[in-house]
Formats: structure tokens, sequence, C-alpha cells
């Protein structure tokens, strides 16, 4: 039998009868250690899980209790591949939020927006297939672009966003190289991992050169009602519906655990994500959007989605205060005004992804910045979550966190640039699918 | 701009950028004439919907309602990749009863066995490789293996399950070919859509010309619990765990809309399907998941299973009295034992395709032969499903049926063989993915 790739020797008997796609599908490298980041003595400000403890469970309860009660045959029953017809006009009205106008029509219902992420990767990706990606880019997006074959080229961004002259560039070179790639993948409004938003006044300018390249834009906006200081900006689908793939979801402002989300697509593009979809799930959950319409319905959602916006507010807060007060001189950080994460950049010299278990060792947890790229850049980068932790815990997990960057940085001049490598336990520089975003 | 291969002209602007894969999508032919079908006055006999009204609604409603008062916040949250724990030791105790010995380690929870199914083919199949199924087989999963590239071989059944020496003949066929099949496809009890169960004593001899030939056995098993007169037949997966993934859900012996099914696999095939599966929905739906695992905890669930048995037994009845009463000379059709489905050989000469818009005109529905094979067989064939209509609609819905088929065989003795075609609006002989089996 033949070993993979790596020369490693594989123990399943199964691997020389895999789909070329699946050689490159390996459990990321962090996973292990992401087990021991789940225990209640470490602070983790690796995952991005909304705080679903500030739902009003009692009054859901009651609500769900009574969709069962008046209409639980329909609500366990199957329900047609693009999703129940009600939901989706609540959808469009929920869109209509961000400047979106749109049909009921043109909505697909998904197993969360993950799901609508990989339908479009099947509906338009050919393994080799160029995407552009913002620099660095949602990790659970790069695994779908991963397992579809595609190459991703990163795209540089800066506090404003994805920059217009950046991406004119990356096109100009891929053109250069005869490829013509086939989607734009953005994170318009506070950004995972980034924590920064595309400027209102560089949207039409994004669009335009899009368009003008006929590249597809991949609008994923899990986080656009989550702004603390400001109104929703205008969505890029609400500038223009030529050439726009917007995917949306109730992760954020609801519940991740039903698993609803949606892509708003050209007519043409929803029919063949509808029977991409039922290959792949015969249809989304009817129970979870049932849920989900009854409480667009009848609960105050958006007072709800207030209670989140103060809540994550605060927990920014207490993160950006701690890394002001606690973080070494050269270290730099985002200043999100609205999501889950901030980004930060390590003085020079210091490794995030093998600092992770120094760090884990010592009670706090991230993700290192090496998951949020295709092409191993990102390693003076890592990603703090605040949604999850008390304000108190936060506070507690930077200073962790300081004090490892200190050791770090101590070990380094003693021992030179070398030193904060050498006594790490994860092997380096294997391809890997990146871990989803729940660690 | 080309137009597709069909030279059929293409409104759609998106066409040029299509993946390869994605060309072969179309829409079922039939799709439109179930629409119809779906309306009160038409008995639908062509959906495999599980009759949810005879669920505890209330007693589920309850106990939902106490979920989420009691552990809301996680029910709404994210869950694992491969699922929770406890719902995956629970899967385990249910597979137990067809014989199974499993780990929960193995399990791999999906949105219903056809997320499962695309899973498998996902890690396994590269374009043009060979995936054997019964002739016929389900719907849902020869979409998915269209959608996979892969070509389908057809090996013969009869009354008890697929015959061995078929198997043996479409292998050496295939061997002479050059061709070696990653998968055997097959639905061993109560088969959909031919109602029929493999022998018992053929089951370790398919297993062994499969295993002999280096051909997983995706042994895909949603109506097992619900034989009508006998206790579960052992799944093929409980006499060897070798070279064997198993597919199971919920949807046909609690509820489809909350979309629970699972994979058993070999350990190594369990970790690639896990990390397809994040790359495709992050995790499953987590609240569907506590729901399951809480109404086999706390409701009588095999009471229910029962109760259904009971229903679909009656149902069952009433559909093979009335073919008997009212079918022509020269029709016949399978006697299940378990399960949703009667399959239906039409006297020589007639069209169950070109017959359905009559069929349908005539407040009938029924799912043609053809969408149960991959290479255009089937033309004599239809699917009666029992599982959602009352005894008395059934009994109205065959008697139609039954008038439709006498107009048929009249026009054709009249008119010549060519007649029931001529009037037929349908488009024929394009390739297409199968529509789900939700109509």
């Amino acid at each position: 039998m033949a070993g993979p790739p790596d020369q490693h020797v594989s123990l399943d008997p199964y691997v020389e009868r895999y789909a070329a796609r699946t050689l490159g599908m390996r459990a990321s490298e962090i996973r292990a250690l992401f087990a021991v980041a789940n225990r209640p003595e470490v602070v983790s400000l690796a995952g991005g899980m909304p705080f679903t403890a500030a739902l009003p469970l009692d009054s859901v309860g009651d609500m769900v209790g009574t969709l069962l009660h008046t209409a639980g045959a329909a609500a366990l029953q199957y329900t047609g591949g693009q999703g129940d017809p009600v939901l989706r006009e609540q959808i469009v009205a929920v869109m209509a939020l961000e400047g979106i106008t749109a049909s009921p029509d043109d909505v697909v219902v998904t197993v969360g927006s993950q799901q609508a992420l990989d339908l479009v990767a099947r509906v338009f990706l050919d393994p080799g297939d160029v995407v552009l990606a913002e620099a660095p880019s949602y990790v659970g997006a790069l695994g779908t672009f991963a397992s579809a074959q595609a190459e991703v080229v990163h795209v540089q961004m800066d506090a404003d966003g994805l920059i217009p002259a950046a991406l004119r560039e990356a096109l100009a070179a891929l053109t250069a190289q005869g490829k013509q790639p086939k989607l734009l993948y953005t994170v318009p409004n506070y950004h995972n991992p980034a924590g920064t938003s595309l400027a209102v006044e560089r949207r039409d300018e994004i669009l335009a050169i899009a368009q003008g390249a006929g590249v597809l834009v991949l609008e994923d906006n899990p986080y656009g009602l989550l702004g603390f200081d400001e109104e929703p900006r205008q969505a890029l689908r609400g500038r223009s519906s030529d050439g726009i793939i917007y995917l949306g979801t109730f992760s954020k402002t609801f519940s991740p655990g039903l698993r609803v989300g949606w892509a708003l697509a050209p007519h043409g593009v929803r029919e063949k994500l509808v029977l991409a979809s039922e290959a792949q799930i015969l249809c989304p959950p009817t129970f979870s959007g049932a849920v989900v319409s009854a409480y667009l319905r009848t609960q105050p959602w958006l007072e709800q989605v207030k209670v989140f916006r103060e809540l994550y507010r605060e927990r920014r807060d207490a993160t950006l205060e701690a890394l002001a007060q606690h973080f070494p001189a050269g270290a730099t950080w985002t200043h999100p005004t609205g999501g889950f994460y901030v980004w930060v950049t390590l003085p020079e010299g210091l490794d995030s992804k093998a600092m992770l278990p120094r760090a884990v060792h010592a009670r706090v947890a991230y993700v290192p910045g090496t998951g949020f790229y295709s092409d191993g850049q990102g390693r003076r980068h890592l990603r703090l979550s605040y949604c999850y932790p008390e304000p108190a815990r936060i506070r507690e997990g930077v200073r962790r966190l300081a004090a490892v960057l200190e050791e770090e940085t101590e070990l380094r001049s003693v021992f030179g640039p070398g030193a904060s490598r050498q006594s790490v336990a994860l092997r380096r520089g294997q391809a890997q699918t990146p871990a989803p975003d729940l660690a």
C-alpha cells in the first residue's frame, strides 16, 4: 500500500480509494490543542460562539411549545428544497434593514451560511479555479474553497477594509498569468477575523472593479446588524444586484444551533443552488425554519439584537482596554465597531502558532493568524474573540496572554530569533483544511 | 455567448462561469407537474412523506418547551462537527436493534441521511468513478451520484432483493472494461422504490462478493424498523464491520423536518466524513439533535414506531387490495412487508412517464419509474407511496389510476403503440438530476 504524499505511513486502509479532493483534507493541527482549550480553567478567546444565554429562553420555549401544539405535523415534515416561502419573505424583510431590495423567489434557505458558501463553491468552482479573498479571510470559507480544490489569492486590507488598488493589482497579476478568477469572497461588515469594515466610500468602487473584471462578488454578511455605534451600512447587494451573491444567517442575531442561513442570488444561479442543495441535504431543516419564522413573527427580535449589541460592545471595550493596559510595545490591533473579533499583530519575531501551546498552558486560548490565510501567512497575527466570555474573564485572558508574550520576547532576546520556535511540539508546513470556527 | 450542449438558448448570464458538474444539473422534467399534483383534489401517491400527524405532538411540544427552559443556551449553540456525543451514544443503541455493534466515536451526525450520502460521494468519488446500485435505486442517491459526476451501473433485483449472480456479472463486466467500482449502494430493507427486501440468506453472499472485489458497501437503511410482520432483519453492518458504511435516519421513525441522520463508518473514513461535513455545514443542527436526543430519552419512541408500523401496514393493505381489484391484467406489483412503497410494472407498451400528465389530470399522482434509473430505463414502471394518504384516499387514487391505464390501453389498441406518447407535452431524452423524493 502506497503512503500518502507526505510519506507519513497511513493506518487507514481506505486511503487508496478516496477522491482526489479528499487527499487534501487534514484535521487542523491545532484541533487537539483546542480540546484542551475548552477546559473551564482556560479563558477561550478563540471561538466565535454567540452568547446564546442572553436569549429570552423562557419565551422561546413557550413559543416553540405553541408551534408544536398548533402546527407540529407540518413543522416536523419535509419542506421544499428552497425552504419555506413565508420564511423567505421574512428573510427579504430582514435584508431590507441593510438596504437590500429582493424577491423571496431568489432566496435559498440553507444550513447556516456555511452551506450557502459550499453550494456556491459547488456550483461555480472547478479544481484549480481562482477565488479572491481578503487577507486575512474567514477560516470556514477557506476550508470550503480548499475542499473545492480552488486556489485562493489574498487581497490586502487596511483599517477601511479591502483596498481597491490592491484588488486591481491582484486582478492584473492574474490576467498576466492567464487566469480569470471566478469569485471575490468578501466580509464587508465587522470582518472575521480582522474586525474591520469596508468603508462606505469604497463600496461602489470595489463593486465596479469586480463587475468590470467579470468576477462574481460573494458577499458574506453574518455580522451586519451587530454594529455598536452606528446604523447598519448598506450592503454591497443593496447598491447593485448585478453579479452579487449575498449570504446571510440567523446564527449571530438569534441562534447558531438552528443552522438557518440563506443565499440571495441572481435567478439562474438561485436555481442551480437549489438543485445542488437538494442533492446535498434534500431540504433544509423545516423545524429550525419554523422556529426562526415564529421568532421573527412573535418575538421582539430587533430588541434582542440591541441586547446583543450592548453586550458585545461591553466585551469589545473590555478587550481593547485590557490590550492597551497589558500588551507590549510593538503589538498593534484593530478597533472593531461591531461584530466579534479583534485582530492582533504581534511584535516582530513572535510567532502566534508556535506560541499557542504555551498560551494554553498559561490558560488562555486564541486562534493563530495562519488559519486565516491559505498560503502560510499570518504567523505574526492572532484573532481574539470577545463574544462569549464575560468582561472580567476577557480581562484575565488578555492579562495571561500578555504575560506569555512577555516571556516569548524574553526568550527571544536571550536565545535569538529561533528560540520561540524550538520548544514547539506542533509540526509545520503541511497543507491542511482549516478547522471550522467553533474552537 | 455559447449555448449549453443541448443547443437550447440559455437566458442565464452566468452559464459560462459554472463548474463542469453544474452543467449536468437540470430541474426534473416532472417537477412542474408535481406543483399541480400537490393540490388537495389530487390524490398523491408520489411523495415519500411520513405521516407526522400521528406523532404525539402535544407531548413533543411539552418536551421541547422543557428542553429550552432547562438547557436552551446549549441547544441553540454550535456543536462539534461530528454531532453531540450523547446523541451518538443513543444512535448506537438504536442501531443495536438491527444487530449492529458500534462505537459512538465512529458515528457522524448528518442533515438527514441525504447529507451522509453526499459526504460519502464527496470523500470517495472522482468524476467518472463507478457506483453500483440496485435497478431501480433511490432517486435522491442517484441525484447525489450525478452531482458527483459518477457513473451508476444498475444491478438487477428480484423479489428477494439484489441478485448475487447479477452482482458478480456486473463486476466481471466492469473488470473487463478496466473499471474498478468504488461503491455498492444498497437499500436492503423495504427498498425505495422497489418495496422488496434483501433475503436473509443472500446477505452474507452479497457482502462477500463486494468485499472480495474491494468495493465499499454503502448500506442505506431508513426503513429497517418499519417492518409490518416481522422483527427487524440483521443489517449488513451487523454481519460485518469490514468495508461497510451504514446510513441511518430519524426521518421515518420520528421526523424528517428535524433532518437528523447519521453515518457509521470505519474509523479513517469517519474522520474524512467529519472534515467534509465541517467544510459543508460547519456542524449539524444542534437544536434538532437535542430534540431527537430528548425524544429518545423521555418519550416511548419504540411504542410510537409500532403506531407507525400499524398505520403503514393498513395503508399497504389498502394499496394492495385496490391494485388487485382495479388494475388490469398484465400489470404486476411488489408486495412490501414494510416501508412506504409499491413498485408497479405496467402492461407492455404503456409508458409511465408519458402517462403522468393524464394521470394528474385525472387527479392522481405517482412517480414514473424513469426517476429511479440513471440510464433511461423504467418507462414500464411506476412507484406508488402509501405512507401519507388515508386508506380511503389510497383506494380512490388507485381506482383513478386504473381508469387512466384503461384509457391508455384503449388508445394504444386503436391508434397503435405510438399513441400514448404523441399527446405528451413533456420533452424527452435530456440528462437530468432526478428530483428529490418530496413530491
